[in-house]
């Protein structure tokens, strides 16, 4: 890969996703957003750390109604803050139980609570509470004129659609992943330990550009797996064996999030046909993604073509939905189902994850990453075989 | 490494678990325990799947007072659920903004609300809440007298004591980790993208046998780094610097926790001597990990040492504590600090984790992983070279 791509992004991307932000704020009556999850830090201020994995110290971002983000962290944190465009940065010696940002988030939030202000905090769907439940009870206690609305709509509005920068990022980890899914093949032989496919798979990756490979599934088992969502066991690939690989790779802080599927030494008919719906729901899917369809429209579109071979019944294999957004997580709003009437906008980057359940208890899954542009869906992915490979 | 080492446990170790909570339950009046994160839903069940990068959806388990643990969970993680000791799995297809286990958690715990039972859910340090906070305030109010209670400290209790088979995970995936950076000096060199490091590293690290290397941070800069939490950049390595890695590899769901240093050409003397006085702090508290000791003392006698050298100001490079509890996450109760009077027990697995500031704003951190035994701590990382090592 070309190592052009600078990481990270100019300081006017994170002004105008604060102030595009601030408007929507302004809009709803919001005097703030305090917000605690790492993409949202991230996405305003431009923090990007592995040091999240640590479930110790809880993070904090206020972005007020006007102005920087004011953030309010750990000390550890303070030198890396310091190289974002963010220039209020309060922090403490954490972890301190007793006093984990508490008394700092009162302070600076005390005026508004003063005058009856409404702060928004994220508290919808596909969100968390990033914080000690306790403390949260606690910080609101001694607020009492503060107003909390639900904030997640202004910021899922944003996340929804990427920047050019963004989709550059977004672009070059999908072709990491294609190229690793390209070698697959070279990787996993009859007789490997499933275990030591994924390890393998996980070098190639890395070898490929990957800064990091989060996420990594599969299942192999004989004419189709049962599962999508399983660690590895040690288990041997057999002949007959139909294997998925479904990798979140990350570059820069950006994921792409797709899967493929093999036979091993040879196809059994029901596969192969289950194979070829998949691919076919996917071309439909494709066909579908334009800037001013719904969620719901790229559902139906794909299970039109699924529904000439499913067999599942409602809880059987039932994976939820076909596809949904992608960005900074392996999963994103929106979600391909009946019930998300989300309008597709230019500059969406979505995956399409038809799926389908067959035989006995063999499920199949397919997915590709897609940016849609006004004249409709560009891959991201490189598309998969049209016909089931097998890796002999 | 041998393979010898089989993946999860006998249905025993969690029934032992299980057992624990609900003594402690009925010991604090508790009618159960409502858990809803990955290493609590894994400690008690055995679920475990990478699938939790997907913010998407909730997942709850539910310890009652008696009997096995209630997975509530969304459809596409039945099939794995099954594989495990737990029975009861109710599901349903998730996601669902409008009811994502919400009438499936009212139907469980409606009988307990009404005769104003208390459950227990975790809402206290080093917690977060893992569901949408405004569908836990859905839920709290369709259960009016159902009464919640902080059960973080029975859990806390229960995880921070490892079994021998934790322990055995723990040994093995702190020896891959040592392996890897045995190898270091042999993939780092003078004139490499830090970036290149990295990679390097993770593939080393996968092939001594680590399933992840989920974290992976570090510095490197001219007589000593600056920060300890940063990813890596382009910048290649110079003469002079001083590189450190810190790393949390998995094996089976657990982590290891250490670091490394080294002088890239050449070492200064400051560096030197920073270097030895946190090796020196290591040795104190490796000394003072025996049962009955106090995480303070544990603090308290690294940080008798480091003082020798310390610069630093209250504010200035404080990471905030000297090591910590180990498992299933990468960082775990308690805290070596001087306000955790917890007292040490046998089969703690613990980090030791010395730092200093020196010099103009540089920072060094020191870190090895021991398990606390009746005759005091065995380290499970292999211990760091006595002098800063130097890669030529």
């Amino acid at each position: 890969m070309s190592d052009e791509l600078t990481r990270g992004f100019p300081e006017q991307e994170f002004a105008t996703r604060t102030a595009a932000a601030q408007a929507r704020m302004a809009e709803t009556g919001l005097a703030g957003m305090l917000l605690l999850s790492e993409a949202e830090l991230r996405y305003f201020s431009g923090f990007h750390t592995l040091f999240w994995q640590s479930p110790t110290r809880p993070w904090f971002l206020f972005v007020p109604l006007e102005g920087k983000p004011i953030a309010i962290i750990p000390e550890i944190g303070a030198a890396l803050m310091r190289q974002t465009w963010v220039e209020d940065i309060r922090t403490w010696a954490a972890p301190a139980p007793d006093d984990d940002g508490i008394s700092l988030l009162t302070d600076l939030l005390s005026p508004l609570a003063a005058r009856g202000a409404t702060i928004g905090v994220m508290k919808g769907h596909e969100t968390a509470l990033r914080m000690p439940l306790g403390d949260y009870e606690r910080l609101m206690a001694q607020l009492p004129g503060l107003h909390i609305a639900d904030c997640t709509a202004i910021v899922r509005g944003l996340r929804m659609v990427k920047s050019e920068r963004e989709i550059e990022k977004l672009t070059r980890i999908c072709a990491i992943g294609s190229h690793t899914f390209a070698e697959v093949p070279m990787l996993a032989h009859e007789g490997q330990a499933f275990e030591d496919t994924f390890r393998a798979f996980r070098r190639e990756a890395l070898l490929q550009g990957a800064d990091d490979v989060p996420y990594l599934v599969g299942g192999a088992d004989q004419g189709g797996y049962h599962d999508v969502i399983s660690p590895p066991s040690r288990r041997p690939l057999q002949k007959g064996d139909i294997m998925m690989l479904d990798t979140g790779m990350t570059w820069d802080g950006y994921f792409c999030d797709f899967d493929r599927n093999w036979a091993i030494g040879q196809a059994d008919d029901a596969s192969r046909r289950a194979y070829d719906v998949l691919w076919r729901a996917t071309e439909a899917g494709i066909a579908a993604a334009r800037p001013g369809a719904t969620c719901a429209d790229l559902f139906h579109a794909m299970q039109r073509v699924i529904s000439e071979l499913d067999q599942s019944g409602a809880s059987d294999g039932d994976v939820g939905r076909l596809g949904h957004g992608l960005g900074m997580q392996l999963t994103e709003w929106p979600s391909h189902v009946a019930w998300d009437q989300t309008v597709i906008e230019e500059n969406m980057v979505l995956t399409l994850e038809p799926s389908l359940s067959y035989g006995d208890g063999r499920i199949m899954v397919h997915e590709e990453n897609i940016v849609v542009r006004a004249e409709g869906a560009e891959l991201l992915s490189h598309r998969a075989a049209p016909e089931l490979p097998v890796i002999s």
